[in-house]
C-alpha cells in the first residue's frame, strides 16, 4: 500500500513534464544554447521536482505516519520522515 | 558561442542520468513503491540538477561573464547573472 | 506545552551562537573584511538556522502531530505541518 | 578594499534585523511558543540571511570579480566564486 494514491496520475503527469524538460536541456546544450536559458530551465526543473517531493511529503505524512502513530505511537515512521526532511532541507 | 563547450558531453551524460531517474520514479510510482524510497529518489534528483546548474554555472561565469567584462565591462552580463542566481538561492 | 522541551537549552545555544554569528558578520561588513570570507560566514549561518529548523520540526512531529493524530486524526496539524515545509523546501 | 561599500548601511540593517530575530527566537523558545510559529520566524530568517548573501554576491561579482578580470583574466577569484556558490546551491 502507498499513501500517494489518490495523487498517482498528478505525479506521473508532473514526471513527464520534468522528464521532458531534462530532454529539452539535453536538446539545448546540443543546439548551444545560451546559458543563461538553460540556467532558467534548470531552475524549472528544481522547482517543479521540490513540487513533486512536497506532494509525496505530504501524502505521506497524511497516510503512513498517522496509520504508524495510531497504530504503534509510529517512532520508526517519524525517524525516517525526519531523515528524509535533513535531505531536503540543507 | 557557448560557455560550457568542453562540458557539453559531460552535462548530456548527467541531464540523460537525470532523465533516466525520472522515469525510475514514474516507475516506482507506478508499482506503488514505498514513499521514503520515492522521497530519497527526488532528493538525488535534486542534487544531480543542481550539480548541472553549477557547471554551467562555473563555465558561464568563467566564459561570457570574463568576455563581456573585457569587451565592454560586462555590466548586462552581470546582471543577468545575478537575475539567474536569485532563481538558484531562495 | 510545547514539543521542544527536551531540547530547549540546546536550541537556545545554537541560537545565541548564530547571534553571535550575525553580529560577527556586522564587524566584518564594518571592518571591510573580504567578500569571500562573509559569504562563507553567511552560508554558516543558513547552514546553522537549517539545523533549528530540523530539530524543532522533529520536536513538532514527535510531539504536538503525533499527540493530534492519536487525539482528533490530526487533520488540521498536518495540513499547518505542509504548509511550514513549503516554507523551507522551495 | 571592499565591493560592497556602497550597501555597507543596507547589509548592517538587514544584519542588524536578522540578530534581533534570532533574539526573538531565543525569547518564544524560552516561553514555550507554539513549534509552528517558531518555524515560520526560522523560514524568514532563512530568506533575510540569503538575501543579504545575494546583496553579497551581486556586488563581488561587479567589483572584486571583475576588477580581477580586468586586471589578470580573474582566474583565481572566479574560482573562489564558484566554491562559495556551491555552498550555497546544494
Amino acid at each position: 500500500m502507498n499513501s500517494y494514491e489518490k495523487d498517482k496520475a498528478n505525479l506521473i503527469t508532473r514526471l513527464k513534464r520534468i522528464e521532458g524538460q531534462t530532454r529539452g536541456l539535453q536538446r539545448m546544450i546540443e543546439e548551444d544554447k545560451y546559458c543563461i536559458d538553460i540556467l532558467t530551465q534548470v531552475s524549472s526543473v528544481l522547482a517543479a521536482t521540490k513540487k513533486v517531493g512536497l506532494i509525496i511529503l505530504d501524502d505521506h505524512i497524511k497516510g503512513c505516519v498517522r496509520d504508524a502513530v495510531i497504530r504503534d505511537n509510529g517512532e520508526a515512521y517519524i525517524q525516517e520522515l525526519i531523515g528524509v526532511l535533513e535531505r531536503f532541507i540543507k
